[in-house]
């Protein structure tokens, strides 16, 4: 036994150790890592987990769901302003999982954990009798102090979202329902570019120093813009009127609306956007909005704070205001 | 909804919010946590998870499983000479799962948090299909660039064990065998106290510092003494002699092994021990020792650290190498 190896221990120095490139992450082989957090900086924390048929669908391509995975929670760290510093992974196997699964599992997570330079610093490999489930803590830096929070928003800000919202609602339900492409006439072009953002979300790392330099508030929209936006509002003891015209949407969305085909309640109630929510305080609405045209991310201004007791309005492209039966995404 | 309430929002409301009690959480009312680490200090992290009817047994009053599924992770940082700065945790709940369990999980937890000074910082909680899964992410931090390795073991080192080692296995045991204790003519106390020693750990958390003063290596002990000598030894690139009869037993245990119940070969192969092996230089054995005293925990010297190729040698009290055929638990 001069390899030291139960199963697991062969899974983690196979599949797992060529990610732990990092030295904190000492090639996995101690009991945990150690990292130098760099001077004057605090230290940004998140855990985030995707479970197979809860988050994904069981025969998503096994490399999507480890971008997946580190993604939804590089999303949270750039809406709060920090730069990643590496994860953690905690994932649970069922007797029998595919290696090929788990192969072009990590193959995904690295490629992402190189691009976005967010390495892996550990983890912990379980068998499960229940279904392929992955837990990842993910850890960022900023400035000690500089967190946009979500209890800043001030009456007045601008509200603004990157991206476009309800892409992955959509995309979701066309993964639910074959029949879906085809009764909303979608071509495969669009039902295939709905259905990526439902699977692989783009992270806004671009936008973390942005957000952090030019926030007065700041989340992810992960529940649903009309949820997320609640919960905004609701800790920062404000509300907001929103311009339904105004919140971005992208070709294939739009063409769905426009063709009544679904109501924009489903976009804004949807989950899964990984967009930055944000607002931005009068005065620095021209040079966020800059900041971003040079980072290369669309942001769109979508309404504005008010005094009031946290319930948003949303306002129709009369100015008439829109009853939502419902705000966000739950898996309860 | 002026309470932006979903459903997973109640229960973190209502169960994990009383714990986040450290500024830096934020009252789990933001997307992440925020913690400005301590100047000139590196953060040991660490994840480790318990699954339901792997890892602990269903019918398993939930307090204790909420205490050892920080306690687990405790026990690494302490090996790691590490001390608790905080914790985060991702649960996964079954549909219909019942909030008694969940209260009495979060109280545990909670009441530990506060016992070892190890806050929870942030949060994720999911439903699944599959069974009850909880994940914790494990923050320490200790002086920068001393966190003892696995690899530091050198020849000549003594072998010491933190606490007894096996309560642990026979602990599961009679929890898979209502049967065992009758059969073994364990008294209630006696059970009592096995049972106890598999369901809540003793981290040795007040071990961590002498750990890092005095260990040339060190890890903690959850798969099987040997196993994870044997782990140790092959990162140290050493190897080891242990004296079996020098090997911490409770009296549970030990009468156990002298009536011929059980070898000593299931208590050094079990797991779930979480006591910490460490090595430790022939010059710095009386320190360590006399600082381990101080601090009420008990160690023990179980051999020595010799040149080879990474598998210990077992010697029994007549001095001749027992063969081990399984080394560690695995639930592969």
């Amino acid at each position: 036994m001069g390899d030291a190896g139960s199963p697991e221990d062969r899974l983690i120095a196979h599949y797992f150790k060529p990610l732990a490139k990092h030295p904190a992450a000492f090639g996995l082989q101690d009991d945990a890592a150690a990292i130098t957090p760099p001077a004057g900086h605090d230290l940004v924390l998140k855990t985030d987990g995707l479970i197979a048929g809860v988050h994904f669908f069981p025969d998503d391509p096994a490399d999507d769901v480890g971008r997946k995975a580190l993604r939804v929670n590089l999303s949270d760290l750039a809406a709060k302003g920090a730069t990643p510093l590496g994860f953690l992974l905690a994932i649970a196997l069922p007797k029998g999982f595919s290696e090929n699964w788990l192969a072009a599992f990590a193959r995904g997570l690295g490629e992402d954990a190189d691009r976005y330079q967010c390495p892996l610093l550990g983890g912990d490999t379980d068998s499960t009798p229940g279904p392929i489930s992955i837990s990842i803590s993910a850890f960022g830096t900023l400035p000690q102090g500089t967190m946009p929070r979500r209890s800043g928003a001030r009456v007045g800000d601008h509200v603004f979202v990157t991206g476009t919202i309800g892409d992955a609602a959509l995309g979701l339900r066309l993964r639910q329902d074959a029949g879906a492409g085809k009764a909303w006439k979608l071509d495969a072009a669009m039902s295939d570019y709905l259905v990526g953002r439902y699977r692989v979300p783009q992270p806004r790392v671009a936008m973390a120093e942005i957000v952090r330099n030019h926030a007065s508030a700041a989340m992810d929209v992960s529940d649903g813009l009309a949820g997320d936006l609640t919960k905004l509002c609701g800790v920062s003891g404000v509300s907001a009127v929103i311009d339904l015209v105004s919140i971005p949407l992208s070709g294939a969305a739009r063409g769905l609306v426009l063709r009544g085909v679904v109501g924009l309640e489903t976009l804004i109630a949807g989950g899964d956007d990984y967009e930055i929510l944000c607002t931005i305080a009068e005065d620095r609405v021209e040079a966020f909005s800059q900041a971003a045209e040079r980072a290369g991310v669309g942001v769109s201004s979508i309404g504005t704070v008010v005094a009031g007791s946290g319930f948003p309005k949303f306002i129709d492209g009369d100015g008439r205001e829109i009853a939502l039966e419902r705000l966000s995404y739950s898996h309860f």
